[in-house]
């Protein structure tokens, strides 16, 4: 047993329903009286329900994806022109992503409200895109110090987007299982994601108006946003990165064919991370609970569905073994890696 | 599901064997250059081990229980008197305490070397004790930003001592299940730290001087200590803290002869904790869990063999009545509350 864990520290209130008493309370308690309101013009309707008591000085909703470091640099000045204290941030990985670039170079402190699972309102990383150059860091002054969880704020996420955005979670805990940087913490973290996940998301999809299951979506994918900021991308990452960037496929639907394969692949050799996911999904294996999981959800099976070319198996092989840890449980090989991504384009069960 | 969680930020080390190099990097991180050396005489062939590469300008060995105010006075002016800007502490709650003491008054920060299970090292609690008065309260600038353990720290700590100090750390993670502000988080941690503590202590018990038990003892004890900081006093601290002070009990066999009946008279009442309990002794059920572990320490069984009166039953239930917090899962009467106290004081099954 040998690791350093950096525990970030933030606040989070679980609120259904309650966002804008809870936010309202988190920023007084931070001593704000200017508030700055970031929410992309999708969500400005929500955003005018949790600013409704707020001391809003600034309202903001330039919002674009990967944060481009000239709207960043409108944000920095809006935020400086109103002397602003705090930033209140409405919205799902951009909306928190631009109150982060704000946050970046005044020291601000964010409280955010997620309205996905995305889950950067959880990490102390920032990322800013330059033209076509994405560049992300770390830096503590990002982190958000408050985090509201509200699921009444998801219900308008429709089914098929929060069970995609739920899967891409559950990608980030079973992953984090053998990140680069993984300690115990991490897998016991990663493992309470699995639980909230497998929980919530069978209930979204039955019942996409009940907001318990959007609370066990929403905690899952806070705990698999904690345990992935700490551990690291692992194997399932880079396949996903890699098959992502030279077919340009879509990313959560990748995620949750990849999936399967990947845990099936490594299970074998991580005797330690088998047993947490096979307990979180309270199944024999962990391979059978995540199965069951997919089966209930309906979730996609094959790459091929999706517009990878079948000669695209052999082309991804050598980009991905360059990227994949080192701390891979199971051992890489230009063949194994080969059958798996056969397997995931294929859809046929994984081995 | 409803809660807040206030996630502390902290780094924590394991480095079994290795507290000088890890100690010397954390405080290198916090850019020190002045550090103050705090560590009872006990321990002082530990701390030149751990500093012998830190710049140390004050060494400060005036360690006293419970942080009598004019020692922490001492402490504070030597910290002043020295310029320090780190403070390193090696010991138990005792020594860590006195460190808070002085990072309350200065901000210095501190970089924690429990050399106990005690687990002041992950709170951001201190108290100060004025005369017969004690003083306890909150401060961020108190928890210590880095700690590092190391096991190998431990093998001096006599079985007896570990056992009972370890089953401290278990009652801190059971009570932690039900405490005051309990959410999912503390839980999951609280779990983690059952997990860890039911390996490591049989292992400490059958094997002093091997280092794997000691590891798993600390990592059960660390996260314990950060489930009950977040979680609070549950019932069983409750009770404790009432016959301790009644009776003048010693504390970790106190804590050790009640646990058992308060899991057995909660957990038909708390499902989810039962259930989390278990899964972390690997158990068919908690208080079987708890039963085997207790068997394999050869824990206490009887507070009557400690010293407590038989009619401080009755004296006792009057005011654990009025302690227990509101959210006690098993409703408490006068009745099932004196059988509780009298199955733990004859030392008879619990039930």
């Amino acid at each position: 047993m040998r690791f350093t864990h950096e525990t970030l520290g933030q606040r989070v209130v679980f609120a259904s329903g309650d966002a804008p008493a809870a936010v309202t309370a988190e920023v007084a308690a931070l001593g704000a009286t200017r508030v700055m309101l970031i929410a992309a013009p999708a969500e400005a309707a929500l955003a005018d329900r949790v600013g409704a008591d707020l001391p809003v000085v600034v309202r903001h909703d330039e919002v674009v994806m990967h944060v481009p470091v000239e709207v960043a640099q409108r944000a920095r000045q809006a935020a400086a022109e109103g002397s602003v204290d705090a930033l209140v941030c409405v919205g799902g990985g951009s909306t928190t992503g631009l109150a982060k670039a704000v946050a970046m170079t005044t020291g601000v402190p964010i409280v955010a409200v997620p309205t996905t699972y995305a889950g950067s309102e959880a990490t102390n990383v920032w990322g800013l895109t330059d033209g076509e150059i994405k560049t992300t860091g770390v830096d503590t002054r990002v982190l958000p110090r408050s985090v509201v969880y509200d699921a009444s704020l998801m219900l308008s996420l429709p089914v098929e987007m929060s069970v995609a955005s739920g899967l891409n979670a559950l990608a980030h805990c079973v992953d984090s299982m053998w990140g680069p940087r993984v300690d115990p913490i991490d897998q016991a973290l990663a493992g309470e994601g699995i639980r909230g996940l497998a929980a919530g998301l069978p209930a979204v999809a039955s019942d996409p108006a009940g907001l318990e299951g959007r609370e066990q979506t929403l905690y899952g994918a806070y705990l698999a946003a904690v345990a992935f900021a700490s551990a690291g991308s692992g194997i399932h990452h880079k396949i996903c990165h890699v098959l992502g960037g030279m077919f340009d496929l879509p990313h959560a639907q990748t995620h949750a064919v990849v999936l399967p394969h990947v845990l099936a692949f490594n299970a074998p050799f991580a005797p330690e991370a088998e047993r947490r996911i096979a307990q979180a999904f309270a199944s024999p294996t962990a391979n059978e609970g995540l199965a069951a999981l997919r089966r209930a959800l309906g979730a996609p099976r094959a790459l091929d569905d999706y517009g990878m070319p079948k000669d695209g198996i052999r082309r991804a092989v050598a980009p991905i073994l360059a990227a994949v840890p080192g701390n891979n449980p199971a051992p890489l090989t230009e063949e194994n890696l080969t059958a798996l991504l056969r397997a995931a384009w294929e859809g046929s069960e994984p081995a």
